[in-house]
C-alpha cells in the first residue's frame, strides 16, 4: 500500500570500522549481505518499497561509497538515482537529514519522510509496514516522530527515549504512540539496568517519521545557524558548482538530529514498535539476527571447529580452524583476520584506527573492488608488479584507456575477451593472451554472454590504479580515476 | 673439538601435525625457521658439527621430506648426501636407529652414536658439547646412555627416567652419571607433581650416546625378530633394489628404542644434563625458546595486537589484528589460520586429521613450495586455471618438460629467463612473456645472477602438477613427478 506523499531517506554514511575486516572504509557494513541474499542497503530499499515506488526514496551517502550504492541498487537505478545525494565529508545526521527535507520540500510541499539508516535488520515487514502507517498519522499532526524499541538488555551503547505513557495520542480510539518526556543520551551500566528494569524507556532506534515542513521548521527554530547555511548547500546542490557544494557543505556543523532537534523540540512523539529490530552494532550482535548452532556459534565459510561455544566465526574460502573457543570473535578475510573476545568488539575501531595511522590499506579496500562493470581481485602486489583476475560481466565494458608508467598482459582463463589495442580489435579465448605496452590505448570487452574472467600481470616501477587516462568511459567516469 | 669415532645421528621423521598450520606433511617442524635464522634441523647439524665433520652425520627421514632437507642442508651436501637414510614408512625410534646402528657398524666397527631428533632446541651449545663428551666415556663403558632433563613443571607429554643417585657412575673422581633405575612413561598429572616434588626423576630427552654395537646386541637380546628383520633392511638397502628395501621396511615392527631397548636393557645410564632444552612440541611450548615481551606474548609477522597477554601470535605478511587475547594462539598462514586457547595446543593434530579426512589439501603443503631450483607459490586456482609465481635461483633451471593438457604464459616480472619453446631458445626481461602451448618442451632458466621471477598463468582442463613429463633434469628427477 502505498501512502500519498510519502517519501524514504535512507542515510548510508558508516565508517565500515564495526563489521572491519569484512566492512572497510569503501566497503561499510550496509554493503554486505551477511544477513541474506541481499545486502543490507538493499534489503532497507525492499522495506520502503512497501510503502512506496523507487522513485520516492533518497539515499544520502558519502562519495566514496556513492558508486558502490549505485551498483548495488542498479534494479532501481532509473528511478533512484537522481535520488542519490554524496555527502562530501559526513557531517552527522542533523546536516543529512536537514539537505534532505530541504530538497524534498522543493518537490512535494507536503513531503512525509520515513528516516532509515541503510544497515539495521527489521522483520517482519508487515510489522514495520503498521509502524510507518502510524507514524504518518502523527506526521501528519506535526509531530517528529520516532520509533521507540523496548529494550531486551541494559545496552549501553544506545540512546534511550522515555515516553510521557499519561500522554497517548490516540486517533480512532487506538493508541498510536506517546508524546516524549525526554531523549537520554547512551547510559553507563547501572543506569541502564535500572531502565531496563522499569520498563518505561525505550532504544532510540534512529528510525524516524515527520512532515519534511515540520522538520525544517524545527531545525531553523533549534539550529538556526545550520538551517542558513544548509539553504545555501541545497542552492548549491542544483547547481553545476561541485566545488561550491562541497566547501559549504564541510563547514556544516556536525550535529546528529538527536541532539540538535529532538533533545529540544516539543513535538517530539515516540512510537513503541513490535517489530524485532537490531542495528547490527558490531560482530557481538549477529546473533541478534543470525541463526546459531546449538553450541551458540554463528559459523559462516570454510571453518574447522572443535567444540568452540557462542563465537562468531566467520571465514571465507581459506581453512579457519578453531578449537575450544568461548564467546569470541574470528573472522578471516583475504587481506586480514581479526581475533577477539566478543565483549571487546566495540574495539575493532581501534584497530581500524591503527591502520589509518600506519597508512596501510586493509581498512580502505577489499582485495575484491567492484566495478561498474564486473569487478577485480588483487592476487599480489609486489615491488615491480601486480597480479590482478579481472570479471567482465557479459555486455560491458571497461574505459578506453592507457597507461603512462606500466605495460599489461592479458591471459584469458573463462568466456570471451575483445580486446581493443591500439588501432587492433580483436577477440581472444580461455588460453590465449596479448601484452598492452606502456601509453597504448586500449579497452577490455565482454561481448559474450558468460562472464568474461582474465588475469592481468602488470609490470612498471609504478602500478598506483591512478596512472590512468580514460579516452572513453560507458559510465561517465572522469577522465583520470580509478579503472 | 672431534672424538674419535664418534658419529651423529639425526632422527628427522615428523609428521608436521603438531605445528600446524606452520608445520606441513611436507613441511614439518625440522624445517621452520621460527627460532631463528637457521632451521630446527640445522641447528642439529650445527650443534654436531662442534663434536665431528659432517661426513660423520647420518640423517634418517622419510620420503615425502628427503628432498627438502637435502635442499636445506645443502650447503654440507657433498659430505651428507651420502648419509641420508629416507624411510619408505616411518617404524617409530627402534627401527630408525637399529638400521642406522647396523650401517655404522660396516663403515666404523668402534663407532660410537650420538643420536639426537631433528627439531629440539637446546642452549647453549658448550654445555651440550659437555655432555657429549661425558656421555661418549660411559658409551666406551658400554652403557647406553640418555640425557636427562630436570623437570619444571609437571608435564605429563614426556617419559621419565628415574636414576638410581646411590650408583653414581664417575670417572677420575668425577660424577658424570646414573645407572637408571626405570624409565617411566608418560605420567598423568597427579604422578608428574609428584615427580617433579620428590626431584629424583628427569625428563627423558630422546637423546642418546652409545657404541653402535652396544645398541645392536642389546637390540638383539630383546628385539630379535626385529634385529634379523633389519639385517635383511640393511643388505636391500646398499641394492639397488629399491621396491624390495621399501617393502621390507614397512613390515618392521613399529616400536619406540625407549619401549623395545632402554625399558629393557640392564646397560642404561643417565646424564643429567645443565643445558636448556626444549622439544618445542607444540605452539604453547614458544614461550620456552622465544622472546616474550612485557605481557608474556610471543609474536611475530604482520600482528596489530591491543592488550594481549601470555599469547603466542604468528602472524605473515596478512594484517592480524588480534584484541585482548589471554592465553591463546593464533597463527595465520597464506592459506590456513588456526585460533585455539594455549591449554589446547594438543588438538591441534586433531585439526589436520580431519583436513585429512576430508582429502583436502592444507595439511599437506604450503602455497609456497621449495624446489631444488627455486619455489613456487600458488597465487590462485580455480576450476580452468591456476596462477603461480615462480622463483628461479642464479644459474638454475627447470626440467625440460612437456604438459599433455595445459598451456602456460610466462610473464617475466623479475631477473632475466632464458627460454627453450620447441626448437627455440631465447632471452625475456621484465615486461615480456611468452606462451607454451600444449605439448610443446619447454624449460626456464635464470642465467643471470639475480633472482628471476615469473608469474605462470596455467590454462587447461587438468591442472594436476602430475601432469608433466621430464625430458631432461639437472636434478636426476624421475620422468613423472613434480615440477
Amino acid at each position: 500500500m502505498h501512502i500519498p506523499h510519502l517519501h524514504g531517506v535512507i542515510l548510508a554514511g558508516g565508517s565500515g570500522t564495526r563489521f572491519w575486516p569484512l566492512s572497510r572504509e569503501r566497503f561499510p557494513k550496509q554493503l554486505l549481505n551477511i544477513l541474506g541474499e541481499e545486502t543490507l542497503i538493499q534489503q532497507t530499499v525492499r522495506r520502503l518499497l512497501g510503502c512506496m515506488t523507487a522513485d520516492r526514496i533518497w539515499i544520502v551517502t558519502n562519495h566514496r561509497q556513492a558508486e558502490s550504492i549505485q551498483w548495488q541498487l542498479a534494479a532501481w537505478n532509473d528511478q533512484l538515482s537522481p535520488h542519490i545525494v554524496a555527502e562530501p565529508e559526513g557531517r552527522n545526521t542533523a546536516p543529512a537529514i536537514g539537505l534532505a527535507a530541504l530538497r524534498l520540500l522543493q518537490e512535494d510541499p507536503d513531503a512525509i519522510m520515513v528516516v532509515l539508516p541503510a544497515d539495521h535488520v527489521i522483520t517482519p515487514q508487515r510489522k514495520f509496514h503498521h509502524a510507518v502507517v502510524a507514524g504518518t498519522t502523527l506526521a501528519q499532526a506535526d509531530y517528529l516522530v520516532t520509533f521507540g524499541v523496548r529494550p531486551t538488555r541494559p545496552e549501553t551503547g544506545y540512546g534511550y527515549i522515555q515516553p510521557s505513557l499519561k500522554h497517548p495520542l490516540s486517533k480512532a480510539g487506538r493508541i498510536l504512540g506517546y508524546r516524549v518526556t525526554r531523549f537520554v543520551e547512551k547510559p553507563d551500566s547501572r543506569t541502564a539496568r535500572r531502565y531496563l528494569r522499569s520498563g518505561r524507556y525505550f532504544w532510540n532506534s534512529g528510525m524516524f517519521v515527520w512532515k519534511a515542513r515540520t522538520i525544517v521548521e524545527e531545525l531553523q527554530r533549534h539550529k538556526p545557524a545550520l538551517f542558513r547555511a544548509l539553504q545555501r548547500v541545497v542552492a548549491y546542490s542544483r547547481s553545476s558548482d561541485t566545488g561550491a557544494f562541497a566547501r559549504a557543505y564541510r563547514k556544516l556543523e556536525a550535529v546528529s538530529i538527536d541532539y540538535g532537534v529532538m533533545e529540544r523540540s516539543e513535538k517530539t512523539a515516540m512510537i513503541p514498535v513490535d517489530f524485532t529490530w537490531s542495528d547490527v552494532g558490531s560482530w557481538a550482535s549477529l546473533p541478534e539476527v543470525m541463526p546459531c548452532d546449538r553450541a551458540g556459534n554463528v559459523m559462516s565459510g570454510n571453518i574447522i571447529d572443535l567444540g568452540s561455544t557462542n563465537s562468531v566465526l566467520f571465514g571465507q574460502q581459506r581453512i579457519v580452524a578453531t578449537i575450544g573457543l568461548a564467546d569470541m570473535i574470528v573472522v578471516d578475510t583475504p587481506d586480514a583476520t581479526l581475533v577477539c573476545p566478543k565483549d571487546r568488539a566495540q574495539d575493532v575501531k581501534k584497530v581500524v584506527e591503527a591502520l589509518r595511522a600506519r597508512n596501510a590499506q586493509e581498512h580502505r579496500e577489499h582485495r575484491t573492488v567492484y566495478r561498474p562493470w564486473g569487478s577485480y581481485t588483487i592476487l599480489e602486489e609486489a615491488s615491480g608488479y601486480k597480479v590482478k583476475r579481472i570479471t567482465v560481466n557479459p555486455g560491458k565494458r571497461l574505459s578506453l584507456q592507457l597507461h603512462h608508467r606500466r605495460s599489461e598482459h592479458w591471459v584469458v582463463i573463462a568466456g570471451r575477451a575483445r580486446v581493443t589495442r591500439g588501432e587492433e580489435i580483436f577477440d581472444l579465448h580461455p588460453g590465449q593472451s596479448t601484452a598492452i605496452p606502456r601509453e597504448t590505448p586500449h579497452r577490455l570487452e565482454n561481448p559474450g554472454d558468460q562472464i568474461l574472467e582474465i588475469v592481468e600481470v602488470q609490470n612498471g616501477n609504478y602500478l598506483g590504479e591512478d596512472d590512468i587516462v580514460r579516452l572513453h568511459d560507458d559510465f561517465g567516469r572522469p577522465p583520470q580515476q580509478l579503472g
